[in-house]
């Protein structure tokens, strides 16, 4: 049995002090609901799908329950995940009524006919293969619709994500967000697509990157973060690396996690904050909310 | 004054023989129709927008009229449009009432706000810019129609591309393409996904592609031919070695074309066809229907 390691992140961004505790909390609950299957010799690829179920759930993050409302004051979804074994990717793109569109995407993953699927197409998939769908409404808190009548421009920074390595040295990653406030309906972010916002293949690493969106496209962030593992960087020096690249081309800021098929994990972020956590089979545990 | 260059392909597939005249002319078409720009001393992003609205036009190939039905019988078209002199982007994804995709990917990119929006949203951007929308039976022709009520599972790779490199030494590449004969409703391939079906980037290359998207995606396969050539391939040689790492990994074929600052130009294919052509300063023009 190899080293196994669990990472989670909230979002690149500035974080509000009054959800600290909360950040925190969640950020614990994630670690344990993926650690738990991780530690029974699971695969990465459920722990990811199972630490994003917890951050969806949390309305302090810009995922699932207590996204950021568009600019027509609704909430459309993104997320993904993908298997660094075999490189099979699920993912969707702007959903309305899925309350956790990280298991839609590992729908779209085990059917292995498509990858991406986005709007009122990804919703009939879910009914197609037994999944319910939500309100659209359930998805919105009180404090989100209140930040949507005031419409202030705000920095929207709290896509939540996992990587993973599982003892058999497999490794996955996963991202999930809400997406930018005030966004165009139907704008799909850089989180749901393979290479920009996640990425994961047991030659390299399994990456999820936060941040402003489109800049993260424009440098294929994922990718070239798990592409320095590949030419031979250290884990931590790749995240560095590829925020550096991404910073220098767009100056624009984000985040990234990261790991290996050895277990070795990176964490870098330019913004104010990056709510992450580790946990890892050599006893390591580490929350910075 | 430098070099500059046009290629343009029509998707990597088994085109059929009774078809071979009207690819040959539609690339003529596109070809004249981006070089008058390029010769002009337009830009190439300019450029490759012309040369994709004259195939997106040309019903032999799946995109815009003629693209192939979804499994519901209705058309979705991705598109896409990348500059390598600043890294801005615009595409669209799974529009149903579009005639040209490309055009409205245009003016996502110069909007500037976000790089892709899918589906209803992006038709209510288009209407929110000026453009009109179309009938959706408008793009679906009699034998794309024949061919949806047979319902053989057949491969299709007609996506359409274009890169360029122009007078100033900047280069750009879209993609455009109806996606996968019976995909499920709301599915996005490769081709409008930011290193996926399309890259541009002035300090590597400008790169289009085509094939099995979901293959396509899972390697990241534009950007990872993009960086080849910033890390001192030659042109031809990177579209070789991209299209191989595919082809190794995947088990499935598929084609790209590619240009580089200096108007040096490539392409490869791993199908029984890829329709292409290219134009340079040179003087050279070559089709391969």
């Amino acid at each position: 049995v190899g080293a196994f390691t669990l990472v989670v992140h909230g979002g690149a961004g500035d974080h509000r002090p009054e959800t600290l505790a909360a950040r925190e909390a969640a950020l614990t609950r994630a670690l344990d609901r993926g650690w738990a299957i991780l530690a029974a010799g699971g695969t990465a690829l459920d722990a990811c799908q199972e630490a994003i179920v917890e951050l969806e759930d949390e309305p302090v993050f810009d995922a699932g329950l207590g996204a950021h409302l568009n600019r027509d004051g609704r909430v459309e979804l993104d997320a993904i995940l993908m298997d660094g074994a075999t490189l099979a990717a699920g993912a969707v793109g702007a959903v309305e009524r899925i309350r956790n569109p990280i298991l839609l995407a590992r729908r779209i993953l085990a059917d292995g006919r498509h990858i991406l699927i986005a709007g009122a197409g990804a919703e009939l998939f879910a009914i197609e293969h037994g999944m319910s769908l939500c309100n659209p409404g359930e998805l919105i808190t009180d404090s989100e619709r209140a930040r949507w009548r005031e419409s202030k421009a705000q920095a929207s920074h709290g896509t939540v994500g996992a990587v993973a390595c599982d003892a058999t040295g497999s490794i996955a990653a996963g991202t999930s967000t809400g997406g930018t406030f005030l966004k165009h309906p139907g704008r799909i972010g850089d989180s749901p697509l393979v290479g920009c916002g996640c990425y994961a293949d047991n030659l390299s690493a399994a990456v999820s990157c936060t941040g402003h969106g489109e800049s993260i496209m424009k440098v294929v962030m994922a990718k070239a973060a798990a592409d320095l593992v590949a030419t031979g960087h250290m884990p931590q020096a790749a995240a560095d690396r590829a925020l550096q690249v991404m910073t220098d081309r767009t100056g624009r800021n984000g985040g990234l996690i990261l790991v290996d098929r050895t277990g070795a994990a990176g964490a870098a972020f330019s913004t104010a904050k990056m709510p992450w956590g580790i946990r890892n089979s050599a006893g390591l545990t580490q929350i910075q909310p």
